[in-house]
C-alpha cells in the first residue's frame, strides 16, 4: 500500500450543493489525485446523514482532512457556518472558516456564506459561490470589477483592492423554468432549443431589456402576441424569454449600480450558461471573459485551505 | 305558460372565459331576470361542443338572440372573432361584432378582442376585457384616464375622448402564483393570508418598487432573504411578495407611459384585488376608484347589442 499514489494525499475538498456532493483528493499541491460525486445534495439528505454520506464517497481514499464549501454550511447542511458580511476580504472569509471533527476525529472545515446588510432592500446570502469568488481573486489578485455567476440564482459580485465589496442575486434561471414550463407561456415556447443566444431573437430581447429599458414585467406577455399575431417559433420565442430574463438581470444590475462604467467583467459558470451571457454582454457592445467555475470552487478551496494551515 | 315573468326577455348575455361560462337573461331595459353559470370554460371544452354546453346552461329560458364576450371568441373558442386595433371608438369596436346563428337558428353574436401592434414590444392582445371598457365608458361617458382590471393576466388600458387608446398586459397575478407556490419563495411565504395590502409590508414593498425604483427583477430574492436573515413571517413576506408584483406591475406602467400624470384611476375587478390596488395606488399619494367587473361586463354587451340593433 506504500506504493499507492492516493497516499501523497494532502487534502480532500469538497463542493457540496442542493443536489450534489463533488469531492476531490488533492495533493500538497492542490493537484487533483481523484474524484468522487454522488447525488446525495443537501436536499435528498433533509438535514441527516451528512457524515454517512461523506464517508461513503470518499471510502477508498486515504484519511485526511477534508475542506466543504455549499449548502453543506447551511441550516439544513451537516453543520451551520455563520455567514461572514462584506465588504470582506480573503483574510476576513478564510478566518470565518467553521472547524470541527467528525466522529472518528477527521479535521472538518466548512467555508462561511456571505451576507450584506442592507436598509434599502433587506440583504443579501451567498453560500457557495463566495469559494469560486476566492479562487477568481487567487487566479487574478489585481482583478477589478464584476464577477457574475450565473445560474439558477444567479449571483453578481464587485470586487475590488482585493475585497468582495457587495454583491446581489437575480432568480434569472428559476423565473425562466417557470415562465418556460409551468406559466401560460409555455404554449408559445420550445421545451428546449439548442444555442439561444444565437438567434437573432436572444438579441432583440436583450436590446429591448437593456438599451431600450423596457421592463421585464411588461415586456414578457409579448411572448405569447409574438406567437399569436405574428406566428413566431418555439424555438425563436424560447430565445427571446431567455434574452428577456438574462437582459431584464442586467437592466436590472445597473440600476441599482452594482458596477462602475468600464470595469471588466467576468463570467463564471458552465460553458453554455456562460456563453450566453457574454454573447449578451458582446451586444451591448461590451467585453465579458468566461471561466469554468468548477476549476474555481478548487482553487478556493484550496486558498481557504491554505490560509487555515489545513494544506 | 304566458305569465312567465322570463318571456318579458329580450337578450341573453354571456361571459364565457378560460375557466366558467356566465349567462344573463336581460329584459328589454337590461335588468337581470335570470342567471346561470357552469364550469364549461373554454379550457374544460378543449375546442368542442360550444353550442350544446351553451344550450345546456340556457335550457330553461326562453329562445333569445345571445352576445357573448370572451375566450369563447378565440381560436379555441366558439367561432374566431377577429381583433379590432386600437385606438377604437365604441362604434369601431360595435362594427366588429361577429354575427352567427347556431343549428338551430338562434342569432349569436361574439364580442371582438382588442389588439395593438407596436414596432417596440410586439403589440398586445385583450380578449374579454374590452367588454368591461366598454362598460366603463357607457357608465362614465366623460371619462378619460386609466382603467386597470388586475387578474391572471392584469390589463391597463388608456381612455380618452370615448376611445380606447392603447393597452398593456402584465403577467401580474400568474406571476405571484408561480413565485408563491412554484417558486423556491414558497418556503418563505404561507400559502395564503387575509387582507394581504393591509399588512405594512405590502406598503413596504410598494413604496421600494415605484418611489425608491428597485427592479423587480433585483427584488424578489429579497422574500428569501427577509426569512432567513430577519424572521419575517409568512403572512407578512406573502404581502411582502403581493406588494412587490403590484408595485412592480406599477413602476413598469409608469415608465412604458400608458398615463398621464394626474389622470383618473379606475381600478376594475373582483373586491380583494381591486382593494389591493386601490390601496396601492393610495400608498403612493393617489386616488383610484374601484368598479365591479361582472356589472360592468353587463353594461358593456348590453351597449354593444343596441348598437347593433340586438336590444
Amino acid at each position: 500500500m506504500t506504493d499507492d499514489p492516493l497516499e501523497a494525499a494532502a487534502l480532500i475538498a469538497v463542493d457540496w450543493g442542493t443536489s450534489r456532493c463533488r469531492a476531490l483528493l488533492l495533493g500538497k499541491d492542490g493537484a487533483i489525485l481523484a474524484e468522487a460525486d454522488s447525488a446525495d445534495g443537501i436536499a435528498a439528505l433533509g438535514g441527516n446523514g451528512h457524515e454517512e454520506a461523506f464517508d461513503r464517497l470518499v471510502a477508498g481514499w486515504p484519511n485526511r482532512p477534508a475542506i466543504m464549501a455549499g449548502m453543506v454550511g447551511s441550516r439544513q447542511g451537516w453543520r451551520e457556518a455563520a455567514y461572514v458580511e462584506v465588504p470582506t476580504s480573503l483574510g476576513a472569509l478564510s478566518a470565518g472558516l467553521l472547524r470541527f471533527e467528525t466522529t472518528r476525529h477527521r479535521p472538518m472545515a466548512i467555508v462561511p456564506g456571505l451576507v450584506l446588510h442592507s436598509a434599502e432592500r433587506d440583504g443579501d446570502v451567498i453560500r457557495g459561490e463566495e469559494t469560486q469568488l476566492v479562487g477568481l481573486m487567487e487566479k487574478e489578485p489585481d482583478f477589478e470589477g464584476l464577477a457574475i455567476l450565473p445560474g439558477t440564482h444567479s449571483k453578481w459580485a464587485a470586487i475590488r483592492g482585493g475585497s468582495i465589496l457587495s454583491f446581489q442575486t437575480f432568480m434569472t434561471g428559476e423565473l425562466f423554468e417557470l415562465l418556460s414550463k409551468k406559466s401560460f407561456l409555455r404554449h408559445s415556447v420550445s421545451e428546449s432549443a439548442d444555442d439561444l443566444s444565437a438567434s437573432p431573437d436572444f438579441e432583440l430581447a436583450v436590446r429591448r431589456s437593456v438599451e431600450a429599458d423596457l421592463p421585464f414585467l411588461a415586456a414578457v406577455f409579448s411572448v405569447r402576441v409574438r406567437q399569436l399575431l405574428n406566428g413566431v417559433s418555439g424555438d425563436d420565442n424560447l430565445a427571446y424569454l431567455s434574452g428577456l430574463v438574462i437582459g431584464g438581470e442586467i437592466a436590472a444590475a445597473r440600476r441599482i449600480g452594482l458596477r462602475r462604467t468600464g470595469e471588466a467583467v467576468r463570467i463564471i459558470g458552465s460553458r453554455s450558461l456562460a456563453r450566453a451571457y457574454k454573447k449578451a454582454f458582446n451586444i451591448l457592445g461590451e467585453e465579458a471573459e468566461t471561466l469554468d467555475g468548477t476549476d474555481l470552487v478548487r482553487a478556493g478551496l484550496v486558498v481557504i485551505a491554505r490560509a487555515n494551515g489545513l494544506l
